[in-house]
């Protein structure tokens, strides 16, 4: 198969160091150009990120001899595709113009993903979003597009609870989180204020939680999709832990569990809308089952879940899945690798699903 | 005043080294004599302790000079009190032998705490619940009595949760908890599991938080207290962190919350039932405001706010006090201090009441 | 006492801080005003930090209702006393003006600590030292004076090694380091880099730990100080612990040592210089020893022994005190509180140590 | 090639757990039994660490089934190699009669390693200490043969000395490390006593740093190995990161050091000796590179370079190689993994050059 070219946005930071390593290995993809902002732009992406490499393995030798350019269409080469991994205030503005020049945007930042003519795109449970590229492009006159990824907290609940969803439907929902440092980048949180703490706040975190899971699992309709109707309540934290985001859900359902059986088999058994499971085969970033369920009494656990599935890191683990207060009641435990699945995986996934339905 | 005697059961434990360190330090309480297991009993003990003291502090000088006794009131010294920092398995032998034998027992261990003529004790909310040991002593021959302090995972919640009760009623409560790793003790929890992961399981601590809070915001009944009636569903999990337990909850109410600072109102203004305020003064160990609202959107966190109090460490901190999805629901973080509110300090506490009513 | 007026510079860093919350409450100092950076000028102290104070205290209530000043001599109040919490850099610039303007500069900045005429005193050490500030001010016209606090890194390593110079000679030290993440400040280092990880260099550290010990350790002379003329050989390494320096030195001596018990002997019996001695009684921040020796074979432990001294966190912690590879070795490890002794807590020493002088 | 038989003694500790994964996806051994205690015995693999297998991965299809067998030659099936990981005081007695029964044992315990006929084995430093073997066999009338691996922390160590004793010899070498918790096991060090902590001692753990490494680079001569002459100095510490020894080592050399790049490069042209270099290509668990050196200002850490090489976790990562005090000192960092080069790999590794050799 022909190799997508495509560009880095940001590819200087965190999300963008991870988009570097694992397109570079990636056989679909060819990396054309590198961007960053002007501190960075004619500097060697080596030379600039000598000592602020933050991943155990080598900056990949051909990207590391490339010059970093301006984060823009004028000053990038054309590509196929445009990873974007801009900070939201920036995304909101540069990749709009990415998209008018011809780029399909696969886009990790929050700027525009609530847009309603923006897919926010998780393959497995809502392929046929992609639909609303066409009435993106009509709306704004692009001859590329724009598709998000969820935020990194988003995608664990997403999963959990779309399969419930589908069978017992949700009235409401408290979710909890026990987030990673890796989810602030870097600098991000002080070392100081998070070492042998917890902070229970993190800005902007809950608000996109709770929109994003209901748009997620929304309902395509001709002129778009409409939002999931239940409503979520949650507390998101930071804790001392490298990777993985740990997340409880407590799931009031419209019907009743006449058994907790039924729901742990409706989560084994999912694999993936019938749209989705269309096209899986050609996704190498796809893991063979997106929702691990585990029935040890202690799972899951960051230390031993996080790489979970056959595509490490692309997995959901659930587990504890027991009875709530009463029959319409659910409480589980899941854990979502956030820099894997909840950002760069995501990405990479998201291109390879836009190149299997030829909308690039 | 004259000191009260007493003896500490388990002292060599980490509850048991606390004890020792806050009553050889409290005017009110005479260390006569301590206990351990076969393993121990024999052995000075400064010299049993030697490499396993674990606090900052000092053995204290005339503590480390006495010979561990075997736990058993035959050996031990006759003493006003005894502070039972044993296993829950032992305590249930054991501890009713001493009160048998007419020692006022502070019990740590959740052996006893649901029985019907226990009390299950947080002085600030249900000190009226003493009254049960005249039940208990009719009930069961005794000339001493039990007493019990709650799990100290159950503390936070119950501090939070009782004047909200008052005040709108409950009608179910999501519980997740964030615990530090002293609540296990040592051994406890190995290094290795605990490092850089979060353990969603701690054996019985669920079904403990589910059924003491509503014991203990029970009402005070002739025949016994009659626990409250909404249920709660918990998630209790292990994070690395070394004191200080961090909790959420998610309430459902019986009646409107019109505006949620009439919470936070009622959550600031609690000082403790009208009860528990008679004999206040006589206390040293209860905080001026049991419960501390801070206003901050990033509190409570425990590195700054385990040691909150005018007795450090016996406040509860109640902070991100907001609306749940609905005008029925209110969401809010708590942190309390495991080994001093919810282990050591309860007991010492418990027993400056039982002074001051004359109950020793 | 009359109180001695003073101000604090750089009031909001995280030494800054520090030396609020301390000197706020010590009776012999009395805030008249408080500097930052322009970003911070103007606004209310309690404003400008509602977010960002890191302490478990509160901000002091009358210092919270001051409007911070710029860190300039024309802006802030007169006072006999600046503590000054600035970086290196603007140090350089700025504490010469304070100065000159007649305040006594009680300086946390490395910039002046090897300056030739400046002290770098530890009290307990070299207050002998501060003779050289009737040379500082001839050379310089100040009609005030600086005075410098060691690195926080510095402390323990010259406690640990004056006594044993003092007694047997020292040829050269290897010196390692285990550094607390409080020592980077805030934001300092990223959670990210630090949590699960040992970061093996901090940018200047092993340069200051080389140097100064020597300058500290250096004798009085008519004309300055002359350096001790051993070398030190040194690894400074972050570790992921909040806070307390943890330290090692492999220690060969000119002299034999017979027997490792005259090692320990001499390390026991170190209360301070005869200098220091004279004036000891009237510094509330002295601890009685300023060195704790522990003989237990796992001491000492950050957790156990940061706190350590009659004045919890200015004493340093020595343990493991053994033979080296032959008779003119000893090997020995150490641990000294890096934001207390290492400090805001030694500007407060030093200032007081000032005022018993009549330096100021 | 024909697959080697093998039994692994006490496969359900931590070590023997790894050895399980490993072996069982290896191409050259074939598990046909595995043992532990009286405890373990009779059960099955899965049913026995059901709560208790501590890897991410699965426990192996196959080996889950296997029935337990009792550590002892009599109830376990022959085989060509014994994978020891036993406690040192069991693997005392118990290796030996596998030795004796004909069983070519592959030791982790520390119980033989510095017996005059037992080769303590790094193949890339010594394999030619193999020869002991012979002598072995002669001396104690066994048709099998003991081979040990070395401790954990002395395996960087023995990396970073062996070319530079060869270069420039050594006279002696102050000894420092950060050991991760995994070195301890389960339940090893208490989640309490290491959290925000760091423990300045471990038991026997300076004693085998400073004799394993002189074994390990001496000189095998016809009738026996004659240990390396220099003297080690040594401070073992633990500290709270979950996998990879840090270690630092300041080495008086011999002969003076012109330039120190010629230590850097006598570091990275390492190889192995000739001896190892003949048998290189047999060995899939020997990393291209055994020593991987860094040359940024701050690598070696645990999180980057814990997976060094091309088989991840087997090579030593060296950096920050600095001149001491004078020409004749070098001062280093280095990190080596503890549980896969530092114990199960180093196993695999050795029973791989064993078969290489034609040993079994």
């Amino acid at each position: 198969m022909k190799k997508k070219s495509c560009v880095i946005l940001a590819a200087t930071g965190t999300v963008g160091q991870r988009l570097v390593d694992m397109l570079s290995k990636h056989p679909s993809f060819d990396i054309v150009d590198i961007s960053a902002s002007k501190r960075s732009a004619g500097l060697k992406y080596r030379d600039r990120l000598k000592d602020e490499w933050h991943l155990p393995s080598e900056i990949p030798e051909e990207i590391g001899e490339m010059t970093i350019k301006l984060t823009d269409p004028k000053e990038v080469e054309p590509a196929d595709i445009a990873f974007g991994a801009l900070p939201s205030s920036e995304a909101k503005v540069i990749e709009p113009k990415f998209a008018a020049a011809g780029y399909y945007v696969q886009s990790k930042a929050s700027a525009m993903r609530m847009e309603a003519d923006v897919p926010l795109l998780i393959p497995e449970l809502n392929v046929d979003h992609l639909e609303l590229i066409d009435i993106q492009r009509k709306n704004r006159d692009w001859s590329g597009a724009i598709t998000t990824d969820p935020n990194c907290t988003t995608v664990g609940f997403a999963f959990a609870l779309k399969p419930i969803y589908e069978e017992f439907g949700i009235k409401s929902v408290v979710a909890n989180t026990w987030q990673a440092i890796s989810g602030s980048g870097i600098p991000g949180v002080p070392g100081l204020l998070i070492n042998e703490n917890i902070i229970p706040f993190i800005k902007g975190e809950e608000e996109k939680v709770e929109s994003e899971v209901l748009k997620i699992l929304g309902k395509k309709e001709p002129s778009g999709v409409r939002n999931a109707e239940f409503r979520i309540a949650s507390t998101c934290t930071r804790v001392p832990i490298t990777d993985g985001h740990f997340e409880t859900a407590y799931i009031n359902t419209e019907r009743k569990i006449e058994n907790i059986e039924d729901v742990i088999s409706c989560l084994k058994k999912f694999k993936g809308t019938p749209e989705f499971l269309k096209i899986k085969q050609k996704l190498s970033y796809a893991p063979d089952d997106p929702i691990v369920y585990r029935s040890e009494i202690n799972r899951p656990q960051p230390r031993l879940d996080r790489m979970a599935g056959t595509v490490p890191g692309m997995a959901t683990t659930i587990g504890r899945v027991r009875r709530g207060i009463d029959d319409y009641s659910v409480n589980l435990c899941l854990l979502s690798h956030n820099t894997i699945r909840g950002a760069a995986g995501s990405s990479v996934l998201g291109a390879e699903v836009a190149i299997a339905l030829d909308l690039v």
